[in-house]
Parts: structure tokens; sequence; C-alpha cells
């Protein structure tokens, strides 16, 4: 099958057999796959990942012990934990109910385990959602950044906000916005590019542009009392921290590489809750593109077939470029 | 009156005139005074104050309007919010019931308000406490900052973790270490002293030695639930987030002036749940050195007169020393 993994900072073509099945697992072939900046920061020696990245994606499954599951459209939870890894003494975290911080955990495109920049993938059968016939795959490809913004919710009473600040404006950003612009609060993003912003407002959601040296959103003389940090980048969580009213809630969603010059006595003095959110439950997510509330389609900015993935990354960092797609 | 106030980087003599009272206002002898690291940080220009700096004291008030005040000792908390100043709008923060963190807010020896390093000081009546006739002065005298680590029992529900690391073995890590083993988790103390360790040994709490580089605490292979940073250096930080399971809790004690190289990728990918923890609840405090739950007069170092309190607060700096009092 076609694949492509990562070599010297790219992303290298490989033909490689499909791969055989674990008990409990799936062979799902890849109808969608998603490019995501986590994706980019694999290129850059992120987690020291060499194998095939992509962990969002919309597939089909062809092989599996349970056969109700073949024929089945399905997106697929990355963290493969104990119970999907078969471990008969699982883990404290999982015993705790975290599997996706299991501590043997493997993620999909991203530790240990082949992703979707191929033509087929595996995952165990526990990590797998049915799409439903509504969704179409241009929307369940989001599903897995789209969980991500769900579990916002899942950490945050977001009622008890009336306003929150969305800091950035690129794919994350972008799809946090609308999560939680359909759970109530009034939602305004922060973020540096004009395109982006207006394709925000074109969602119902107010924007302010940041200046290039990124003051904007300090000058914005409100005081939050919930703010996600999405930029991407470190400045924005000292942005974030200036902008918060004392006791306010900030969460934090990027995870760049390396070490930042932070100043943490904000944090102190203001006693702010920085709330760090990664993965996060597909059943919202799914819901959410089910009924329509969130719809992710503006966000596409082009699909690749899969035998042009390298070039379709490299388009993927250029300026503007929100989500980008690869089609086996 | 004698007072010090803070001038190029010392504290100063300086006679003053006894201040005059406002509406609502009481002025306090002061017995003893506390001298805390954030009146070491003022020396070196945290908050620009250069009038009489300390916060942690108790005093006998001996002018007030209310009368009944007269004679009783007490303490007082340090921020001085929108009623304390009289205002007839109280600010929004002061609304939602956060006075400590009062848009307006003047605080005792730290921000536009005369403190504890004189003869005598004001305060609005309504941040006094009178301190019960069981606790002496040498335990009254650490009211504040054992409220600052009682704040900690507000902020997180303990009782949810069966043990708790304190990062740091000062005077304020030394408060908060006793005030969570008084409310119920087992203790251990990161630290970098032996002597200050030993201390924390004699009160029940557990203790592992830090190496020089920091990176004892790291070799510790237990996952933390939770961690209280109170090194006050930017090291900790990096430490605390190392030590902590997924979805761990880490509260904040630290302010420290200035920025520091933090990554902050292991908040978002193990979800860590960051609280920045300021002043506290001088009730439960008071309870506390009443009960005999804390005694914290193990961490007195030594006690100096007043007028050598630019001596004193040199003393506080050298290595090895805990609490360093002033005595008007």
């Amino acid at each position: 099958m076609l694949s492509f993994i990562v070599q010297n900072g790219k992303l290298q073509r490989q033909e490689k057999i499909v791969p055989t099945l674990k008990p409990g697992w799936a062979l799902a072939r890849v109808r969608l796959a998603g490019i995501c900046n986590t994706d980019i920061e694999i290129l850059r020696g992120y987690h020291d990942f060499h194998g095939t990245p992509g962990h969002e994606f919309v597939g089909e499954v062809v092989e599996c012990a349970d056969r109700t599951w073949i024929g089945g459209r399905v997106v697929g939870e990355i963290n493969i934990a104990c119970k999907g890894l078969g471990r008969q003494a699982t883990c404290g975290t999982c015993r705790r109910g975290n599997p996706t911080h299991c501590e043997h955990r493997r993620v999909l495109g991203i530790i240990a385990h082949n992703g979707a920049f191929a033509e087929y993938l595996t995952l165990p059968v526990c990590n797998l959602h049915k799409v439903p016939d509504e969704v179409s795959d241009e929307r369940a490809v989001f599903t897995e950044p789209l969980a991500a913004a769900c579990e916002i919710l899942e950490q945050v009473d977001v009622s008890e906000h009336e306003a929150v600040a969305v800091l950035g404006d690129g794919k994350l950003a972008q799809l946090i916005a609308r999560v939680l612009r359909a759970a109530g609060p009034r939602v305004t993003m922060f973020g540096k590019h004009a395109d982006k912003l207006a394709l925000a407002r074109k969602a119902g959601i107010a924007t302010i542009k940041v200046t290039r040296e990124g003051r904007g959103a300090l000058k914005a003389k409100k005081r939050w009392t919930m703010a996600v940090e999405a930029t991407g980048s470190p400045e924005g969580l000292q942005q974030a921290l200036a902008m918060l009213a004392p006791r306010g809630t900030l969460v934090l969603k990027s995870t760049f590489h390396g070490a930042a010059q932070v100043e943490t006595w904000p944090i102190v003095v203001k006693e702010i809750n920085v709330i760090g959110s990664r993965c996060g439950p597909f059943r919202p997510a799914l819901a959410m593109l089910r009924s329509g509330k969130v719809d992710p389609r503006a966000l596409i900015s082009r699909t690749f077939p899969l035998g042009e993935a390298a070039a379709a990354i490299r388009y993927a960092q250029e300026p503007g470029v929100l989500k980008v797609l690869l089609k086996p």
C-alpha cells in the first residue's frame, strides 16, 4: 500500500504491506485524512516519531473479527490505551478512568503507531466510532480536532461565562470558537489574519485583529473571565494572562516544541486557573456534526491526492491556509 | 514614629508623624512584624513600592471610632478593597465577591499603603481580626502567611488526594506543608536544604532532598496527583510539571520577578490544572493557630528590634534563615 513516513524533516513516500490485525483490532481503508499542526511539529522532531503520521481521518472498515463493523464508515480515537493494546494488567491511569493518558499508550500517527497518511490504518475496535449517514466524509474528517475542542466543555462549565476570548485564528482556534459559540457564551476571536477572522465572523463569531507585535489583544480593555489559548505560539499564554480578570479561567490548547519566556507571577497574583486541554470525546463531536451545530467545511483550504502528501504538508504551512486534506 | 522605607534597594530609617485616621479605619501599634520574601522582592523593585514595607504583623488597636476595638490585639488582611477605601461605587471584582482582587485595591506594605516595618500602621476596621487570647504574638504574626497557605484549601478539595508534594522548603513552603498535613493528605516536601527539611520532618512531614541541579525531584518515580510549587524560583514550575500525573493539580505560590524559560506543552499534553494562589482567609488560619494544629514558632530564626530592620532584612536573605521578626 502507499504510505508516507517522516524522514529528515519531510514526508517520504514508502510502499508498505497492508498491516496484519491483532485480535480486537480493525483494518480501515482511509477515505480522507486531515493535516494538523501536530503533524508539522512531528516533521520538526516532535515525539521523535519516524513512522506514518496522520491522526485525523474518516475511513471504511475492511477487515475485522467482529464482522458487523465491515463496510461501516468510521472515525477513530487516537490514543491506544491498555484495553486496546490487550494488556492484562491495566495501568493506574487507565484504572482511574483516564485512558487518553494511559502510561503505555500509543497514539495514532504520533507515538509508536502508524497513522492516516496511508491507504490503510489499524486501530482497536474500542477506539472506533461509526459515522452517521448524514455526516459526509468532509465533515467527519474533522471529528478528532472537533473532539479536542469539545474537551473544553468537559473541563469548564462554560455556562458560567457570558463571554469567552479565543486567542488564535488557525484551524483549531476556528473549531474551538464554533464549539464554544454552540455551547452558549458570546465568543470573540483574537487573530492576526484578516481572512481567517472573516471566516469566523461568517460563523457568528466576533473578531478583533491583533497587530503584528501581538499587542492588540492587550489593548482590549475588557477583562475576560475565560480565555482559550490556541495561537500555537509562545506569546499567546502571556497575552491571555494579561487579558484575564482575577480568578479567570485559561484553557491552554497550544502544544509547541521547546521552552518560551513566560512571566508566571500573573497566574499567582490574579489567581488564574490554567487548564491544559488535549484530546476530547468523539460522541459530542459527532453529534455536533450531525446536528449541523458546527459545520467545519468552510475551513477546508484544499484537498490533495495522498500521493502528493509531501506537497500538501508544505502547502499547509503557507500563510492563510487552514485545513488541508489528503484523499487516498 | 520610627519607620523604614524602601530607598535604593535598601531599608532606610525614617521618622514620620503617626498617620491620621480616615472614618472606618483603625490605628494599630505594631507588636511584632514578619519579613516575607515579597519584602525582599520589593527591595529589588517589585511593584515599584517606595513606602514602608511589611504586611505580616500582630498589633494592638490604639485609636478607632468604634471604641470596642481599642486595646484589642489584632491581625489584619492586607488587601484594602472598595469597602475599606470607602468607595461609593464598588468595582466589578468586589461585586463578584473577590475583594482581595479589587481593581482599586491598596495592599499593606506592597501597593500604595504603608506597612508594618514601623511603630504604627493603619487599616480599615473591616480588615481586622481579633486575636484569641490563647494565640501568642509569636504565633499570631504568622496569620497572614498561614492564611495564604489556607487559600489552597479553598481552591482544591485536598481530600481527593492521598498524597501531596510540596516543592520548596522555605518559610511559605513550611507553612503550606503543615496546613496540608493538618487537612489530611500525606505530605512530602522536596527541598535543597538539609536543616530546613529536618524542621519539616519534626512536624511529621516526609522529605526528599533535591540535588543542587534540582533534578532530585524528577528522580522520584511516583507520579503525584497534586503538587504545590513554593520554591520561589523559576525552575520549580518545570519540576512540578514533570512530577505530576496526568490530570494532576498544580498550585502555584511562587511570585518571583521577571520571566523564566518554561515548557508549557506538558500542561497541555498531561492536561494539568494549574491554580494560581495568593492571599487567603484569616479565620481558618487563626483557628489553626488557636487549636495548635499548626505551630509555626519553630520557623522563627531570629527577632530583631525594629531599629535594626535594615540588618534584619539582610539577615533574612542569608542561607538557612527562615522567618525573621521585627519588634518595635
